[in-house]
């Protein structure tokens, strides 16, 4: 079976067990406090294009989310997101585990957009029993969203401008941010989030790494006692250089950019050949995850040869389906499935 | 001013501080451990048609929401609740503060369907990877609905059988029980409660009491060590027998329903005032709480001598809002209100 | 039988009983928005000499604790108490349940001593991984003490000067202050409280009111949102005046202090009676509770009449346990207590 | 500088970054579903002797403590732990944030007894008021103590029978299991771990793999919907593969038992090196980890070649550290530290 479901079917770029394997008995300081990780911090730093960054490494994005919301959070506040946002539906209510509503938002594209998040605040603010409902202080984003769909630089500005007007904190899940970042048509950088944001991360467990998530904490009162949490949430690895080391590899030569711009082509291939047949999408992704519609008539045929992720029914009779790429997706795959996409459909 | 806004506004029938006069100087053991409470939960078991319910006496409806959910639900789990309903919207996350999700489900009437509930359960087992959501484990009802409508006997029978199928406890809120058991149409009664759902309540804040909520515990699992998380929830009251005496009080010469029918009947009165000028609602209410839509220009003109719940803002001119009627409300002020919608309107 | 188990075997002062009769028919605004509670506030601000403190009236101790608590710490903070502090011991976890630990100190006394925190604070700071420990930041004393006894207005400085070393907020837990601050030896006062701590409060559940602790926050970072969080800890009682107007009763024409002083004399007649019988007690309580030691023998004709709290085995044959007053103790009932310890013993 | 601080400054045993470079290519299902994973449980059900235990692989301790407990305690429970615990004093309240006081009990061993978990129960349940406390439901045990010091069998079945009696589920922390088991004199085997515990885990962090702890579930109940509560507590690793992997190659030809014995023998050596020179020990270790105490001047003279642990001051002239071997010591380090002992002290 060839498989498509997901982008960490796979290790990691070579690059990184190489290193591990070079510093395998290097003596180094436990909890994250070594020269190794101090290493990846300076490299993300630089990447935001400031140093006034605190930069924490998780091992995964339940764990990074959880702990940036609860340590910015009173128990009376809450999180907006949109209903499609991974805080809402499929961290197993890690966010309520932790005392606070996630206060999910519809919308149609999958992504927040200002006026929704404006008119929550002033119905909140408005309303003389305010008390009497979650208070709305934080905005959760990702980047790319959950569909694989962009926001833009201009839309993340007005997110931001509501963010000031109501004291919301932004927080941005960059899970599989290096595929957002080599998407065609983004215009949003690094230094943009470190600008624009209180709170991101810089996801590897999707993006060529083993596991990590690089969390950029802007917003200095924030950063304030961060490793108490990351400790009592579980997330202080004992040999935690593993997650510093990864993020060195990384982001050296260009290497998280490389990748993610190779894995976005291979899946703009993939989206290609879907078109080609006039195969309709679920939406229009421009990143390494392609949710073609397909007739279950065509998925059984796909069955025999492909694994991809059930997204969502779209009638009797078709299915949104996933297939993504990552580092490991070689260019014989993607030709195979090419084919069988002009073959089967 | 005339009050109109609730049902909160003044404090108990007579007869509750008569008792509680009577009873000031007896000494009774604190915790809801003395006799008077006793007398009354034999009441409110011979109420509800059966001896083997555990009964206990809470202060308030969010304390009564958060030690009953909290007590039933294992961390991962959430309970299922219409978008309108209190525990949804009202009381400032408390379930989530607790650890648990609340899952609204959108509601066009206010009140959940067994469909809904079936379809979301459906969803959630047929996932391959349900475990990354929040496992549905309650169904919370309001009877009657925050907006004074009713499920019907058939109703709450057909969502018992959808709790039964994906082995959900259901927990029926009774804040204004007795408003709901005196409504014309009503087929419910506090046996068949007893009979269907695994915990419910009878709300005597709102339904002539000064505070109160009586608690009862049919699903004799979730009665195991209940004191434990009233003590925990802050709602362990060291003069106990004040919460029972207000029930045994109410339970007494079918006070509770007397005064119940009495506040329906006078709403009634007032939602046909509304009526006989063309007013619409903005839901069907046949209970003590009527919501008219009014124009901006109108609700002016009642601004100066009455006082009522903003609820809903239905466009730019109209604004549906609350008037409810309870114990307290008399004949005369309800004459008042009547004669002025027919002359203001 | 004549109960001295605990100071809430009755209900209140009769002028309470008469107020709320007074009012029972007035249209009051919800959630302790109305005016009689304002104007109880306005008593508690005369009496802490100060204007500018947050006045909120909750139903209970536990619920107090657990909402100050909740209110003023991040997650990784804990709160430093007495190993017999009530958080510690009896209140099922309440504060755990809200996700802090309580930093429990064994005390000879029953009280916390200034060394003893700044010891555990130094410690906690001077540990290269402190981390990886709960951040002690806050300090609970009640006053009196569990066990009756007193702080002195110098204790309280020097735990003040420990807390400003180590960024702690001092919260003061006033349950039965009134017993305290009537008390022989006392020289502590409602300034000095509003003075010396962040927050405090004035319990009225076991010093004349049927139920209500009025909290007085000092610290304005604990005050912003204080409702949010009474009404997530489900503290938000809709008819919020029945809390207001006992303080404003018991705080009109000294009433508060008149019935501390006299319970408390009761209390010091029933102390010297077992005094002059030559039994010891288990600390040397000035207050309204009183804790000899008693031989079984002794306590088992005491049984006969009496009923009190078993506090302490002391050894095989002795136990140590409590003899309480209030308002309502009367002084027949004392001199009979009177003179059955000296039949008795 | 040779560093004996801890247990984890090196990486891990060179077959498990062998396997993970030979699997680092394989298509993987994720989220511990894969066929290696599986591969793993059977050894780990082998271990055990017993087929009907439910294997979960975690990343580290703090996750596995606040995952089993949570998942297993009610929100009116507690869990029993030493004092010295890791949960009661190193992880930064991770218990308390999930709701559940720790009840540490003081220990001059740092281990629990039968007796003091039974005295403990006796007194909860003989209180009249017991709801006022937390409810005991679990005991923590860790094996080796976080002291290196060991239970024996027989006193873990005297704790099994207290548990029994009093209902309590019994969990036992194998952070560092290893060592314990190869330990000279230790008489517990896994399989009466796996007949005498509720659960428990078998570290690999700090016994010879990169990270994890491999869960062990013996109690039906606990193993019921586990992996929700993986995923809400972070734990869900989505390359969940790379744990399996690690017990795999650990288990596999007596690897994790083999790495245990060397480091426990290198440990030994370094002790009878301090005994040689008269020191004394803060407690009786037999495992990788020792605790001389040693004069303030002698320390001085280490810090210039080793980094060790400081561990309790003894007085103001000695203080008690700790020196640690673990898999990726060597014979020349500690002959190195052999030989320093001998010149130093």
């Amino acid at each position: 079976m060839l498989r498509f479901e997901c982008d960490y079917t796979e290790g990691c770029i070579p690059e990184i067990l190489e290193a591990i394997a070079r510093e395998n008995h290097t003596q180094l300081q436990g909890y994250s406090e070594d020269t190794l990780t101090e290493r990846a911090r300076a490299k993300v730093r630089a990447l935001c294009g400031r140093e006034d960054v605190a930069v924490h490494f998780l091992v995964g994005g339940t764990q990074a989310n959880t702990t940036v919301i609860a340590a910015a959070l009173r128990p009376h506040q809450g999180v907006i997101a949109a209903a499609q946002g991974h805080i809402a539906c499929h961290e197993t209510g890690a966010i309520e585990a932790s005392g606070h509503k996630v206060i999910a938002l519809p919308s149609a594209t999958g992504r927040l957009n200002a006026a929704q998040i404006d008119a929550l605040c002033r119905d909140h603010w408005a309303d003389a029993t305010h008390e009497h409902q979650t208070q709305p202080a934080m905005v959760y984003l990702s980047h790319p969203a959950e569909n694989g769909t962009l926001y833009t630089l201009e839309e993340l500005r007005q997110i931001r401008a509501v963010c000031d007007r109501w004291n919301l904190k932004l927080f941005l899940d960059g899970a599989r941010l290096g595929y957002g970042l080599a998407a065609p048509g983004n215009d949003i950088t690094v230094p943009d989030l470190a600008a624009l944001t209180d709170v991101f991360y810089i996801g590897a467990t999707k993006v060529g790494g083993l596991f990590g998530e690089a969390v950029v904490i802007v917003d200095p009162t924030l950063a304030v006692d961060f490793r108490y949490h990351i400790k009592q949430r579980g997330g202080m690895l004992a040999k935690g250089w593993l997650l510093g080391l990864q993020f060195d590899v990384l982001l050296e030569n260009d290497r998280y950019m490389t990748i993610s711009r190779r894995a976005v082509a291979l899946a703009l291939r993939i989206k290609e050949a879907f078109q080609a047949k006039g195969i309709a999408f679920w939406c229009d992704s421009v990143t390494n995850q392609q949710f073609p519609i397909l007739s279950n008539e065509a998925l059984k045929k796909f069955d025999k040869k492909y694994v991809y992720s059930p997204t969502a029914k779209i009638d009797d009779d078709h299915t949104a389906v996933r297939f993504c790429t990552s580092w490991a997706t070689t260019e014989a795959q993607v030709d195979e499935l090419v084919a069988d996409i002009d073959r089967i459909l």
